[in-house]
């Protein structure tokens, strides 16, 4: 069971310490994430060296291949991929409504195919803690139907209901665990839903709660609406996990709101494509005016990617395809999410967290 | 000017120890090959991690993209790629005649149509020598023409006297430089034309000597039996280097034959498809008998791929197409690689070369 400690406090933001059996987390955290049991294109020793101090494993991906069985024979998830930090796993609900086909949700589970074979698989609230446990994840998390959005008030409800009676049966699943198990606040855009759904996780009682159903298509204002009247409605002494978030001014935006966990594959996913984030803003790599650059990706950081490589260099490896742009940049990126996340926690220490942000606004919006 | 100094000798095999301006690389010595500023996956700061003390850099493709102009411009390619140790460069030659489209040979030079977007270019001995100035190579290669494999007796006369020529030229307009200038034998498989090839080098003066126009798809008995009478009439003081070579078996044979340095594509490119290379042999990580293995790739390194990712892991890797496979067989294959340039040094030191190399071909042959 994890353990949860608040330093201090700006406003409704936390700045905290999240303790698990692999290890220290300092909140608000970013977790980069490990999809396939790998940060994609990215060494486990690089990862600890951005200052990342858990990272987040998808459930779909590992229970469809190797196999939990298959990794648990191995050792579990950190020992399977070389990280001895601590590690969330997602339920496997979110990738099954993306990625999946043919989905059919009963009270007593989904049931899908696979993406990779088309084999036919089915998944109750019971199965995915298994697969979690036999991952050895610190942090599980509860199987819940990510509401899709926009939703009428009556489906919202209905799903949030059907998540909530999953909830349950994950934690009688779970049962006494050394590691956490985090439950999923659902409701939509409604926020008597998003309270009710609130009071039965509490009920129930988490380790840590997230909140689901956002940064799925809604606009950053809608999100910031929802957290408004959401995060004060969770346990003030257990840690608030915003799953799926997100780019750099949505997670500024949230830790104000009362955030203290984030997870997103923008750092890596754009660092493949060639978007590298800098304190000026995103830029896009492969741009033509990149060519002849000696500046370093962002002049305002000492990473070092930023320390040993020119913009010439990194848009000449994505002009010739070579991996090592990917890497570079991925690397690059996580390293700048990280160096956001101390610079927050440092502000919060400081009770400086809305100068802070309105001065990264500033200079975010230059490019 | 390089230095180069022999520290012991093993029958016709010798240790030494090839002084430049970016540092010292003891022989035998072999070279990853960094094709576009990139040893392709391979970030430089694993590169020396694996004892790695030179890198290669292909001309051809660099004087395409991004061109020598722009690594010029950005600080040469030492500081383009973040490499501080010593680079020898290719003479653009060998691509040009297995990359490029429409290929004409003059005496003057080489006219072709690049491979990436088929513009046509030109390149004279002595352009090759300027690009290769453009980079700042600690080691040039003067540009010859890679003599087709077979080749009667008439074609590889012809073809070696040109590059004869050639060589004269590149030495006349490299004129006096820190750098070092390589001469190339070609001659094919005949004796007295690799001789008459031999002697024109040395009468023109080279820092060191390749022997070229080979692994160009003979069998390793020819390729010895070519190295047999080659080796003997280059100048025991300078270093041997045999191009594009090779497999771990093929360097055996040629250290053994007085060769001191190599270059190959093979640890990496097999890293990206899947082959490692081990003691006992190499292994395709791809195979399903490895799927639940909890062996390193090789059971006798102690290198950090092996001593921190299973088998089963690599495994999972290749099979979910995921980067960091071949990220972490690439940087494997160079270690095994450099492992063994390390055990044959100290067996040249110990005169136990010949015992070395039995023990080794009879572990190797294992798998």
């Amino acid at each position: 069971m994890s353990k949860f400690e608040i330093l201090s406090k700006d406003g409704n933001a936390r700045r905290g310490i999240l303790s698990t059996l692999h290890g220290d987390i300092n909140t608000p955290a970013f977790m980069p994430v490990g999809t396939a049991a790998t940060v994609k294109g990215v060494f486990t020793d690089d990862i600890l060296k951005t200052g990342s101090e858990i990272i987040l494993g998808n459930t779909y991906h590992l229970m469809l291949r190797p196999t939990s069985e298959i990794i648990k024979k191995l050792g579990g998830l950190h020992k399977f991929m070389n990280w001895n930090k601590p590690i969330l796993t997602d339920s496997g609900g979110y990738q099954v409504f993306s990625l999946s086909e043919l989905r059919k949700l009963t009270d007593n589970g989904v049931e899908f195919r696979s993406h990779i074979d088309g084999k036919k698989i089915f998944m109750s609230p019971e199965d995915s803690i298994q697969i979690q446990i036999n991952l050895n994840s610190d942090i599980v998390m509860v199987l819940d139907e990510c509401t899709p959005y926009p939703s009428t008030y009556d489906t919202a409800k209905k799903s949030m209901l059907l998540s909530m009676q999953w909830a349950k049966r994950c934690k009688e699943y779970f049962g006494e665990n050394d590691n956490s198990l985090f439950g999923i606040v659902q409701g939509s855009t409604y926020e008597d839903l998003r309270s009710d759904s609130a009071k039965r996780l509490i009920d129930i009682d988490f380790d840590g709660y997230a909140v689901g159903g956002l940064a799925v298509g809604e606009t950053q204002e809608e999100m910031f609406r929802v957290l408004d009247f959401t995060t004060p409605v969770l346990p003030k002494n257990k840690p608030h996990y915003l799953m799926g978030v997100g780019k750099p001014e949505d997670i500024l935006g949230a830790v104000e709101r009362g955030i203290d966990m984030f997870d997103c594959v923008l750092p890596t996913r754009s660092g493949r494509t060639g978007q590298g984030f800098t304190s000026l803003g995103p830029i896009n790599v492969r741009n033509a005016k990149y060519k002849l650059s000696n500046d370093p990706i962002d002049p305002f950081s000492q990473n070092p990617i930023c320390m040993n490589y020119s913009l010439g260099y990194i848009h000449h490896l994505f002009n010739a395809k070579e991996m090592l742009g990917g890497m570079l940049l991925s690397l690059h990126n996580i390293y700048f999410y990280q160096e956001m996340m101390q610079n927050i926690r440092k502000a919060i220490e400081r009770q400086e967290l809305k100068s802070f942000i309105k001065n990264f606004r500033e200079r975010y919006n230059t490019n």
